[in-house]
């Protein structure tokens, strides 16, 4: 009996530092799971790579694929779409593999409608833990830009609402440890292990 | 605005390794939870330390703090009381500092109905994963022992029921790495953190 890998998924406000953090994990030698390759109509930079940093779609291709529903989640940035291929994914859970995707808000979004089970993970700005200097400033703000801070915090914060951890991006090492425990922690919930042994106690009661 | 501590119990079936896993866990340099120590009613033994391996307590002291409602769990083994005393735990957790009880599976229960919210983990033998080698045996058995030994698992398994994560003792230091996971990850889960922000917005609001 194989039990099925769990969808990763980190998001968090433009700007954090999500790529980064993301890049960091998979340099690590202790990765327990698959990267999800995002799929793009933008052009190959110098460098990248078909197949290892994107697949590379013409607009045409692209759309056809959101015709057949070929994509998990997508959007459209400056002029150029962005996705991820469902196969791939379904393929590797389906196969025992953990699988994690670095995407946008919006597509985090999307994954939680189409995977409630995923493992959802907020990467927050460690200005979060500083509201107040950050507010507040060096004494010198006016109350219109406190009133526009205070906004954008709230925002983030309710941001938040979709997900089932939130990781402070404090230090790129820091955060990309955070997550994997909290990968680790999540194969060690009751729920999980507890159905696969009890999967296996009634194979053993029908033997 | 200080966070509250968690209160962390490891728990699990006698001869699981409990006492073992838990001296491994604070023999770690970083460990960033207290140990709750025990109070008991039987002698110390040679090279046992009052207020470090356990309280020392004669039965008369043991039962006048059952009375007072002074103990968050008890229970009595071969003629000796166990239990944790209760205000230390409480000090500790509004200190905001991590706890860890190391208890037997009937005080883990008394200690579930005064604190729902606690982080419970269940330490498993490692033999569950194997449950058909250890139900089958070498082949020779008759049904009636495959027949205790499915009972043996059925109710292991069913005892995790009141537990939120599960761990599986194959080898000391991962049970005590999954351990660690577990409690940095529950630091991270959004509800916990995102209340925390949502307390420092309000507290800015109102200046």
């Amino acid at each position: 009996m194989k039990e099925k890998g769990l969808l990763i998924v980190l998001s968090g406000p433009s700007g954090v530092g999500k790529g980064t953090v993301r890049k960091a994990i998979f340099s690590r030698e202790d990765v327990k799971f698959d990267y999800s390759i995002s799929m793009t109509t933008r052009k190959p930079r110098e460098g990248e790579v078909d197949g290892v940093d994107y697949f590379f779609k013409s607009r045409e291709e692209f759309e056809q694929l959101i015709q057949e529903g070929k994509l998990l989640e997508y959007a459209e940035f400056v002029g150029n779409y962005y996705g991820t291929p469902v196969d791939y994914v379904r393929e590797t859970l389906d196969a025992g593999t953990d699988i994690f995707l670095e995407i946008e808000v919006e597509g985090a979004r999307q994954v939680r409608e189409k995977f409630p089970e995923g493992l959802f993970i907020f990467l927050a700005p460690p200005s979060l833990s500083e509201l107040h200097s950050r507010i507040i400033g060096r004494g010198t703000e006016t109350d219109e830009v406190i009133r526009g801070r205070m906004e954008q915090a709230r925002k983030e914060i309710d941001m938040m609402d979709l997900y089932d951890y939130v990781v402070e991006n404090d230090e790129v090492e820091r955060a990309c440890s955070r997550i994997q425990s909290i990968v680790e922690a999540e194969h060690c919930r009751r729920e999980r292990v507890q159905h696969r042994y009890q999967i296996m106690l009634e194979l053993e009661g029908e033997q």
